[in-house]
């Protein structure tokens, strides 16, 4: 039987606010930041970390027989039903006090995430998807989100979070896009896409994604009325080079430029 | 005589007021954007012009003979004492709907800012400074800032708006700075500052910029115990190519790489 999508719904909400209590005292501190790979800088908080156990602890009280893939702590479960967990999408603004990182938070049944969240406490707002709407909520308040309709390179706004990304043969594609497309905005992580699916932006894309980098905002940018996908066409729930765009047509587009650079 | 602190800081406080009521009922809405260069793209909002209007009213009401250089509608005005503003610094995001520009208001004396403000109304966010102190305002409360005392390079996180701002010989000054920190963070424009101010970021560095982007911003920094200077080193607040560190160590460090580069 498959799960309430009201339940759903509120197990996000809870997960995010159990997450936000944990994260929130931790920005703009002093933080302790570790590396979490020996070559590189990937910072790790301790905001991360409790954030990720406190959402775990409210899925699991929810849906004690799903799945979840969580980044700080991996794979528990076996199940069709799979919650995908970025605590702190975006740490490298976290550590540097910018109100533009998220909690992500997304519900996949077979490989699709058709539910998901993404959470920014700091200015109190939540970009939330489930089967049939997309919907921002700040201040009690919540709306219906829709996507630009933007169907033209040319007249497109893209993201992405830093050029410096775009590695070896990824870098042409990046540079195509630079030229295709109107205004370029670097710096955002999670926040992109959630722009993106409010009509503020047309075009993100990212290479070498992991699943809980985009999982969570694939149904919020699909059910806004966006498409996004992996450079090759493939389902991107499950993370690679990948590409979100205001609309099908777009999207086209856009696969076609990065396939041809 | 020279004119009232507190009435200045009454001013700047009023002014950002009146610049809000007038950015933020445009702020992710869909926008007429016109091309103010032939060539590039450079957004004006009618955001821009209503807020320099407003923000003009309220400085006229209060210091009728003070000057005013804006970046809508130019220098008014001729005196020893003068206020510089950007209405709405960060076009490039506040037309994308990321929350991280700004509106930027300075006051300088015989062409050093000595008193000056950056506001976030979508935030609701305040950074402030005159002689003496500076100051985060939030939800009715204020603190004092400082920056983060950083002196080493190789411990910093720097940010500039975007590496493409770096054009022919800046290249390498920024490929040096990359190198030599810790952490890089683009997209920020007037927020990099304030977050320096505030103690999140240790360096900020960008080339060509106006009077109207940074003199609100060097009080801010030089009160939170920062330093700011152009690359040769001279007074900022003019504009120019500019780096701001959380320290006069760092930012000694800081000028000499650039200028080894």
């Amino acid at each position: 039987m498959p799960p309430d999508l009201a339940k759903i719904e509120a197990t996000l909400l809870a997960a995010a606010d159990a997450a936000a209590t944990c994260t929130l005292p931790l920005f703009r501190t002093s933080l302790a930041v570790d590396n979490k790979l020996s070559q590189g800088f990937d910072p790790v908080t301790e905001a991360d970390k409790s954030a990720e156990t406190a959402i775990r602890a409210v899925i699991a009280e929810a849906f004690p027989d799903h799945a979840i893939i969580g980044e700080e702590w991996g794979t528990s479960g076996n199940s069709e039903y799979c919650w995908i967990i970025d605590p702190v999408d975006g740490t490298r603004s976290f550590i540097s006090g910018a109100p533009v990182w998220g909690t992500l938070i997304g519900f996949a049944h077979n490989g699709v995430a058709i539910a998901g969240l993404m959470s920014q406490p700091f200015i109190g707002e939540t970009f939330l998807a489930v089967p049939g709407r997309a919907t921002y909520r700040r201040a009690g308040a919540a709306q219906p989100i829709r996507t630009s309709g933007q169907t033209e390179l040319a007249q497109s706004r893209v993201f992405t979070t830093t050029p410096n990304l775009f590695l070896g043969e990824h870098w042409p594609k990046w540079q195509a896009m630079e030229s295709a497309t109107r205004l370029q905005r670097f710096g955002m992580d999670c926040y992109g896409y959630a722009l993106l699916a409010a009509g503020h932006a047309d075009l993100v894309i990212e290479p070498s994604l992991n699943t809980y980098d985009i999982a969570a905002l694939v149904p919020i940018i699909r059910q806004a009325g966006g498409a996004i996908a992996c450079w090759d066409g493939s389902e991107p729930t499950g993370g690679g080079d990948v590409v979100a765009a205001a609309t099908p047509e777009l999207l086209e587009k856009a696969l076609e430029l990065i396939n041809a650079a």
